[in-house]
């Protein structure tokens, strides 16, 4: 059942990966990245925000296109709906990262994956946002992520790679621990 | 030139908020949410993310349709770039909280807002999560948010309307102070 090593493509060039590393490490101020947004408050608590351009390998950088999202609140906090939550994206920028960590960390072990599936649940008390209480805090008191994998390799083997996706997820640790975030007005 | 407080309209209903307050304030077990997303690998470092139902006032809940959001990484770090970074993800997230939130304040203190922009940049060195310097942290170092609003107030009232947005922000709250992450496979 287990794929050759030979053949195990999970479509993460490694080799690429390794060779940044390599040059990263003798140039050091290439690794300085700056990733951007920009949100238009749109009406109502629906906004639209923009991610394009960024800052990296010294130099100004561009994804192929810009890509747009709503956010928004649902309609039992009798808001329209136009886009998922701000939470839930936090939730998919952790998922994407966890899931692509595991896609990489897979290749570099030469471990074929067949399918990755991960279910996240952040639970929150709204007594925080609104105001009910201040000892409740603002953001999730707790973030449960669930992995459902088919890989040629054993359980215990699945369990490294995700320990180790966790381990250099950039998500996971913005989550996990405090952030500066300086908030002014022009 | 300044809006009449009665015609004041940010398009948030906050008679709705401050009506579920009470009635989450004597009921607080409604209060408690929990908010998910799923995530399919799709191959490389791109995932693709749905968000739909969720749980809280006591019940599933579901938005109107379900979103859906790719997430990969950029053509310099040897991918294909079909969607946004997951930490930009993070900063829409935090963007739309935020501005949100200047919609939601600004209403309840009757200040007419006419635009509202906002513009993020959260820095990251990636000796971090390419393993260089373990002494690198994974995630942002520092994010940046700046404010450029157009309203019927003074700059010191516009301020303290960011201000008060950032003290209720749920991604805010989750981006500066640590939140436990469970990561488990099944």
């Amino acid at each position: 059942m287990r794929t050759s090593e030979m053949n195990v493509d999970n479509g993460v060039n490694v080799e690429a990966l390794l060779g940044a590393r390599d040059a990263l490490t003798s140039a050091p101020e290439g690794a300085r990245f700056k990733w951007r947004a920009t949100c238009d408050w749109v009406g109502g608590t629906h906004s639209r925000s923009s991610v394009k351009g960024f800052f990296g390998l010294g130099e100004e950088q561009s994804h192929k296109t810009s890509f747009t999202f709503s956010t928004d609140h649902p309609e039992v906090f009798a808001s329209e709906d136009h886009g998922a939550t701000p939470v839930e994206y936090v939730l998919v920028g952790l998922a994407g990262c966890l899931t692509a960590g595991v896609a990489s960390v897979a290749q570099n072990r030469k471990i074929q994956l067949h399918s990755v599936k991960a279910t996240l649940e952040g639970s929150m008390d709204l007594q925080g946002i609104l105001g009910i209480d201040s000892d409740v805090r603002n953001g999730f008191d707790d973030i449960r992520v669930v992995f459902d994998i088919d890989a040629d390799a054993s359980k215990e083997d699945i369990e490294a790679i995700v320990a180790q996706s966790q381990k250099r997820s950039a998500v996971f640790d913005i989550v996990t621990n405090p952030t500066n975030v300086s908030v002014e007005v022009r």
